[in-house]
């Protein structure tokens, strides 16, 4: 992506993402028309739709060359990574916005033929914007987040649910339960993009969990990548952003200590 | 207690934690004394101990008549809750005070002869203050909060660590990965005082944990009994401010529920 452009679409996304916050913001004390989709965990709010909208039309009239994937269904179809991608989480922590009514987040990432170029995460509620583009580093609020410390594993806080300690057909769980006992701590806030936030800023070391869509990490990976952090597949593997994916992020040093001592998948 | 010293109680200790948060938000930038204690779980910082010390000799010198419990080991020795007591815990979230630089609070119970009158939970870093006093209501920033909605189980957010879903000897932690698969999801935010707070709020529908201390806990259980929750022991026992406690604090339409069919102390 040439640098010219790539501003061009960054500036804009930050616009966008604003906007869809200053909406999210004013309607939120409105009833909500709450869906239930497959489960009662998968919340789907008419408000997840219309923000969705609100991308995809704005996406479609000003770059109508770029394809776009997203969680309720108004994006594309896609086969494979090619050209430029956008790829949106409208609300990130559906759960938390339901019942916290804060702690959840609008996911943007942006790729250029499978590479991702632009990430941003807007912590609606608390006003936080991370961003980051490419190899020039990653921002809150439009301060520069310094790498990630390279701590050790007992010295780390992970982001980690507690339904992977419990058995379950993605993960050992009895390798989760070592992992929980050998850090310093867990955390747990039900937004994988405000957790891949909160590694990216320091306060998370590492973060594990067992399904992800592409629309809950996209953003997420640049932000890490940017502060010198690690994402994969829970194993080690290469992500795949047409797919669900298991996610380890970490800082590099205890990635591959991580994936090899305490996660076997299923 | 009268409700012309509570008011005046209550007042002096709000003018105190909103100076002693000050305190803490001008200074949380230099570096640290950290000490650790027993375990690497249990940083010590400077900040700690001077905040525990600034509301001593204020407490001492006001009300000499008080007696006081608190963390770092600068309050009295008390034997019974009898007279005026306060309850204090200078940083709540030590872990996430060193880590993450916020998602740390300043707790204050205040209890008269064992019956707690005022509760005072400040959000240092958010700037967020949630007030009690007994039978008057909760208050988030000035703002009354609602009684709990008595949510079912099945529709509930639970506060709680993973690690009491590993095998530990506190708890059979069968029974509370069983909690995990039946209640909507689980979260954990490494302060108990918060946790607590956000129940109060309506953001987190039950808290269990296996060992708390009373400053971990005075402040919040009079926060949640203002809007209609219930909090015990984990089993179902009344709490015990001189000892530590395991605990179950929820909407008080599923308390029963909980202790009865997914906690079994060891």
């Amino acid at each position: 992506m040439d640098a010219r452009a790539k501003d061009d679409i960054y500036n804009q996304a930050i616009k966008w993402i604003r906007e869809a916050g200053d909406l999210i913001r004013e309607s939120i004390g409105e009833p909500l028309m709450i869906d239930t989709k497959s489960n009662p965990n998968d919340l789907v709010t008419q408000m997840d739709k219309n923000t969705e909208k609100f991308f995809v039309e704005r996406i479609k009239q000003k770059y109508p060359s770029h394809s776009l994937i997203s969680e309720e269904g108004f994006g594309d179809s896609l086969q494979n990574m090619d050209g430029t991608v956008w790829i949106i989480d409208p609300i990130d922590g559906t759960m938390n916005f339901v019942h916290q009514k804060r702690n959840f987040a609008i996911s943007i990432g942006i790729y250029k033929n499978g590479v991702g170029e632009i990430g941003l995460i807007y912590d609606v509620m608390d006003d936080i914007l991370y961003t980051a583009k490419r190899d020039e580093g990653a921002y809150k609020n439009g301060e520069k987040l310094p790498l990630l410390e390279n701590k050790q594993l007992k010295e780390s806080i992970f982001a980690l649910n507690s339904f992977w300690t419990c058995e379950n057909n993605k993960v050992n769980h009895k390798k989760m339960q070592d992992l929980v006992r050998r850090v310093r701590g867990t955390r747990s806030y039900g937004s994988a993009a405000l957790e891949f936030a909160y590694l990216a800023e320091g306060m998370l070391d590492g973060y594990v969990t067992m399904k992800l869509s592409p629309w809950d990490i996209a953003a997420g990976v640049i932000l890490v990548n940017e502060v010198g952090g690690k994402t994969t597949k829970a194993d080690g593997k290469p992500l795949d952003f047409l797919q669900d994916n298991t996610i380890l992020s970490s800082n590099a040093n205890i990635h591959e200590e991580v994936y090899r001592n305490y996660i076997e998948l299923k």
